[in-house]
């Protein structure tokens, strides 16, 4: 099939709730933006061989491409409305393949709302390569930000910590799902959650507020940076899975894997202790957990201490995609 | 260099004029939109040795991606306001390449004034690839489409046509800037002009409008598609460049290259014949040619004539950049 073929049967589809998309046939989209609202946009790219490894269905990869950037939409505190989507693929790409992943998206934009309205097809020489445009839209003067953190401020996270970094060293060993530990762990490795509900609340009540993609330790350095503020965070208090916690007692040594390692796409926020209230009602009515794992300190750098108070020392601070897993 | 410190370094610096863009250090761009307008997006992906052939500066291929978009932008009538960019990065590129590279986007965003809001900068094991979303916008109700051609409207390129294919040819084998006629196809090929002034004028005026991607004859092919319509262009009538006169002298057999030829990335449209004043005022105001080629006609397909009304065959209709050239 040539690329007219590839967007007609499989992505034009996808296009048709919005009229706008014009079905994916003309030069451009045309979005529609409600009043009073401010755009919020997000780019990220993923690679075989590099986001993911290459051996999950096409119908996950998908998935994750999308709420990986959804995500960041959650981290602003926006509301989804569209995505745009280049697809480079290399000659191994079947219509099996396609069918699949275009399924994998048709799912995911029932979920989050979101509706495909342009892109383009290509054939490359290289791996599978992906970037995907997400759009969003947020109430004018509504949106989150990394800067705002204040000396006071306690450290917020949603859901658990550490399990898609696990869930990684799993998948790449050759998952074949021999229990539920590892399942659990590899499914939050491949369909992160963006906490989109929470980020929409956030506003007047987070001082500053990110996704974690990098890791724990590396997105606080963001927002410490960004604030120009420090950090103490209590390992003790990190909100840990079942599996990760079962994990932990198998394979001793995996703490920098949870702090350092990345995925998660929690919402990492900081707030003033009096939001604590609002807070435990937003992750009530979200059923998501919402833990206070520390506090913003005067001065620069993010310090993590155990139960005792003593310091723990981490060899690395988190993912760099760039690099690659240092 | 890591992500972080090339987007520091070398892409950071382009956001600047935009508060919203963050420095490109939040998890998204925010975007204010004036009241009353429509939002233009577009998204093209382009990879070394399929889109380009990998022997002009980094600063040559920065302009042909930014310019290959906002000519989508043009063809609906948009006005460019920001650019996402997603860079992907095999392991030869280097500081230098990276410098020129972003140069290049420096010296288009204030041709165009545009600015870059965001994106992502991850390394690849495959050739390098580029992907962008150009956003932009239009009073509302004022996009042009591709359908809406009506049976007795005459056919519109603007410019010249065939030069960037030629322009290719001769880029493809070596070139070395010989001569004159070389240098100005080559540089068509390379620095396409987004016909944006024009595109924005068409409101009123075009019945239908497109940019000439993927050659005349298929993209001509499109607009006959979305509206349903037949088309009827006179080859003698096609606007030709000095050189690509000089080119057909010197290589015979190159009418089908001109005719079926992409990248011109001109505006190609279909207006009632009483617009016809309007549009020789808005070619002498924009210092562009705006050539009557033909006229739309009822039925299906696209029919070419020479001079003597001899029907022209031609053994391809256009470039499909997924097969690559047929």
């Amino acid at each position: 099939m040539n690329e007219f073929e590839i967007i007609k049967n499989y992505f034009a589809p996808l296009s048709i709730k919005e009229a706008g998309a014009f079905s994916l046939s003309d030069d451009a989209a045309l979005l529609q933006i409600p009043e009073g609202s401010q755009l919020v946009v997000t780019k990220d790219a993923i690679i075989k061989g590099i986001h993911f490894i290459g051996n999950e269905t096409p119908a996950t990869i998908a998935a994750k491409l999308l709420r990986v950037n959804l995500s960041d939409l959650a981290a602003m505190g926006a509301k989804p409305y569209a995505y745009f989507l280049a697809l480079m693929l290399p000659a191994e790409i079947d219509d099996a393949w396609l069918k699949d992943f275009a399924g994998g998206l048709a799912s995911e934009q029932e979920i989050f709302n979101i509706t495909l309205m342009g892109g383009d097809t290509t054939h490359t020489t290289g791996p599978l390569t992906m970037a995907l445009t997400a759009i969003g839209f947020v109430a004018q003067g509504h949106a989150l930000r990394r800067s705002g953190a204040n000396i006071g401020d306690n450290i917020y996270v949603t859901g658990t910590i550490g399990d898609a970094a696990l869930g990684l060293q799993v998948a790449g060993s050759g998952f074949r799902a021999e229990n539920e530990v590892d399942e659990y762990l590899v499914n939050r490795y491949r369909f992160p959650l963006p906490r989109l509900e929470i980020g929409r609340q956030l506003h007047g009540i987070a001082t500053s507020c990110m996704d974690i993609s990098d890791g724990l330790m590396q997105d606080m350095g963001h927002i410490a940076e960004c604030s120009g503020i420090g950090a103490l965070i209590h390992w003790e208090r990190v909100p840990l899975s079942e599996a990760a916690r079962e994990k932990l007692l198998i394979v001793p040594g995996q703490q920098e894997t949870i702090l350092a390692g990345g995925d998660d796409y929690e919402l990492l926020f900081t707030a003033p202790p009096q939001a604590h209230e609002a807070l435990q009602e937003l992750a009530c009515k979200t059923s998501v957990n919402i833990t206070n794992i520390g506090s913003v300190k005067e001065g620069r750098g993010i310090k993590i201490i155990d139960k005792n108070g003593n310091d723990i020392y981490l060899s690395r601070n988190g993912y760099n995609h760039f690099t690659g897993p240092e």
